[in-house]
Parts: structure tokens; sequence; C-alpha cells
């Protein structure tokens, strides 16, 4: 059965407050990068599944939605590729 | 002056233990998704800076590496694109 790599990615929504993003943001002002904003932290995330791509791909989503993302809170995203 | 969004990768290096990771893939195996393995718990991180190309660049890469990753432990990749 083919072996598929998924890269995901996990974002607060824009209209959620990233207080770890507001810390950096601050640390990096007092370390003289005045010039940076907008920092918002999320989390990235591989994984390898074992099996057909369309049941992949839904077992995936399902993944996503379920285990890795609060959607709530959260937008993710992601990309499979056969490894 | 441009404005520039940065979108910055870090992972732990191949050879460091991700125990959150696994604890994933064993909670991952518990819900019947025992086709998944080695899941890698990274950071994604977006911010902007606002400046001349050469020296976002440039101050870009010095946040990476002291700031926002443990370079003993972790990799970090980033992408610079205008605003």
């Amino acid at each position: 059965m083919p072996h598929y790599t998924a890269k995901v990615y996990v974002t607060l929504k824009p209209s959620i407050l990233d207080p770890q993003g507001r810390t950096v943001e601050r640390a990096l002002s007092h370390l003289e990068h005045d010039n940076v904003s907008g920092v918002r932290i999320g989390k990235y995330i591989e994984l390898s599944l074992q099996g057909e791509h369309a049941e992949v791909e839904a077992q995936l989503k399902d993944i996503v939605g379920n285990v890795l993302s609060n959607p709530i809170m959260e937008d993710a995203r992601w990309e499979l590729t056969e490894a």
C-alpha cells in the first residue's frame, strides 16, 4: 500500500488573541527588532499515513479537524504528498 | 518602506525524540487510525517586518536563529514575501 506524507499547518483564527505571539513581539522589540509586528504562533505537524489515496485524504481531514486542531479557534490546512 | 511577511517553520531535528508527537500518535492509534506513523510536532510562525529587503532578510535570519528556534535541537526554515 502506498505511503503518504502529510504536512499540517494550524493557525489561530485572525479574531483570536495570540498572547504567545504578543510576548514574542514584545521580546523582539526589546532586542531592537521594533519593526516587527503581527507575530502569530501556530503549529506545524508532519505525519505519515499508509493506504489508498482517497481513504488517506478523508482520514487526514478527520484527524486534522478532530485531533490536531480546534475548529472553534483555529484554522487548519494541509498538504498530502506521496512519499 | 516596504512591508514583508515571513513564514517560519521550526521542526525538531530528526535525531531528537518528540514525546508530544508520540502521544498524538498513540491517541490516533486508539482512535483506529493505526496506519499513522512518524508524527512530529513543530511550530509555524507568521510575522510582519518593515524595511529594505536585504536588511529584513538578515534580521529575519537573526530572529529565527536566536529567538524563534533553538539551533541545538531544532531546524528552521523560512519564506519571506513582500506584503
